[in-house]
């Protein structure tokens, strides 16, 4: 399961609207297939596994990291598959919440006389689905803040420069995590001031992410879609209603990477999961310009919290991530 | 003598104005005496690792951490004191820099007959010596400036509570690090403001440090020196001609700990050497208390930059460390 779930990982990014999902099909102690959701959703990892394992299916255990599907898309259904390939057992980490699955999967499987364990490494399944989960149970997608700053917190000097506080690996690493975003999201002056490109440069990717401008102004002139960007979105809506459109839409990650109006203004709703800070060694003073625009808080019990979930150096800069406490 | 530093740690921060130094004495491959610098500064560690070798000093070998010094002070040098006990070889990290000293305490030794090695280990040692080292060389001391603040560089929300962002364990950590500081420095607001203790809580410590506030005011009213409290010394002056007066009264290391007037006047004046952060995983918004104050700084490259050293988790807490970079 541990390989199907980083199998899993390689379709973060790039296969909404589905989910990205990992399986592993064993025979006799043998790996005979290994799939992970294609770009763009399809095929699913199921497929791809029991194509890769052929006739060494039959009777093997089938490892996967969300309830196959039940429902005729465009594709047949995965249960249906995996009984159709002669799979003995499967060993699932979670059901899918999606309605038109919701336990039909794993009931298909068992009518069929399959052994079926669910729950195996469900808390890092979850984690891995934090995306589609909140699509689906919340009707938003997952939302991270970057916020790549000088150790005292600033995006540029009192006089304005900004190029570069953090070193070029904390730049490379920022594109990882755009390629694990489906979407990459910035207010309406970012979009102004800086004509971001809001791609994945410097790494191969399947699809780049739809780029997001939060705005009520037209948009500035930005390179249109192509090989080298996704989609330009601009919505012109508050934070909740626009990310409800991007679920809607079939968005389930999204990466904000400013600025200091709208982050404040997601940390204030509630509507940031997740922050990743790239923290420089360098300080530049209570007169640059904050990651973090106006809160209006009076009492620190108000402000949003998080839990650290992971540190380390990248190159001369500190790389935090931190995971949104609900509040109590 | 990776063990003689670890001796020599304890004194940080009780033994000023001398140096914190180990020694460990080894007779046929086993331990005979063990010394550190005692609090206040004596007796010396050599004297103390001899006294506890005794007789099985004689052809023993003694690894020290600073060479042994050569002047007649309260207590006879060091250095003879070796030669009498019988000590066949030395082993020395690094020279003494004090112009009392300054090689004349290898010196005393070789001429003795004895084996000298030196440099061993001396990137560490220097390291342990860095506030001895700045007072003795750049005569003022070693600086260390700790921003505990929310994960956006804030330490208050706009309402102005403050208390507290960073959770008990990151602040019993603070009073380990001014365990380990011969001074503890404020400025005048957050004297006033927050009539601040200053002082070692919740662990054994063989010395308060002095508290140190930089204000053209009158002190307010804070507790007398004793038991809990170290001595309270108000000096009007700017920064850096207060760390020369602090040098000139022995102070080898000094722990700042706002305002962040203070904090942005010696970060732009280049006086400090170290920064740590205790970051709190809680986002107060733009509007909130700076942990440091208007830099009036236009260009990137011409602010102060730190290497990251250290980083790890405290409590609920980011702990990082970073040592000053010098400028180019």
């Amino acid at each position: 399961m541990a390989h199907a779930l980083r199998l899993a990982r390689r379709g973060l990014g790039n296969v909404w609207p589905n989910p990205a999902v990992g399986c592993v099909i064993v025979q006799a102690g043998r790996i005979v297939g290994r799939g992970w959701t294609q770009p763009g959703g399809r095929p699913h990892a199921e497929r791809m596994a029991l194509d890769q394992a052929g006739v060494l299916a039959r009777g093997a255990t089938a490892y996967v990291t969300l309830e196959p599907c039940a429902h005729h898309g465009r594709t047949p259904p995965c249960a249906e598959g995996l009984v159709a390939a002669g799979i003995a057992r499967v060993v699932s980490a979670m059901t899918d919440p999606d309605p038109r699955v919701a336990g039909r999967g794993h009931r298909i499987l068992r009518d069929a006389g399959l052994a079926v364990t669910e729950g195996v490494r469900e808390a890092e399944a979850r984690e891995l689905q934090a995306g589609f989960l909140s699509r689906i149970q919340q009707g938003r997608p997952f939302v991270t803040l970057k916020l790549a700053t000088s150790f005292d917190g600033r995006i540029a000097t009192a006089g304005g420069e900004s190029q570069w506080i953090t070193g070029p690996q904390a730049r490379l690493h920022v594109h990882t995590m755009r390629m694990a975003h489906d979407a990459v999201m910035v207010g309406g002056n970012t979009a102004h001031a800086d004509r971001p490109s809001l791609n994945v440069r410097g790494l191969t990717t399947p699809r780049q992410p739809v780029r997001v401008v939060l705005s009520s102004r037209p948009l500035p002139d930005l390179p249109p879609e192509g090989v080298m960007h996704g989609p330009l979105w601009r919505i012109d809506a508050p934070p909740a209603d626009a990310l409800a459109q991007l679920a809607e839409a079939g968005i389930t990650r999204v990466f904000c990477e400013g600025g200091g109006l709208l982050a404040a203004s997601l940390l204030r709703a509630g509507l940031v999961d997740q922050v990743v800070g790239y923290t420089a060694g360098i300080t530049l003073g209570g007169d640059g310009l904050p990651a973090v625009g106006p809160m209006r808080l009076d009492r620190l019990s108000d402000a949003p919290r998080f839990a650290l979930a992971e540190t380390r150096r990248i190159g001369p800069d500190l790389f935090h991530r931190w995971r949104r406490i609900a509040p109590s």
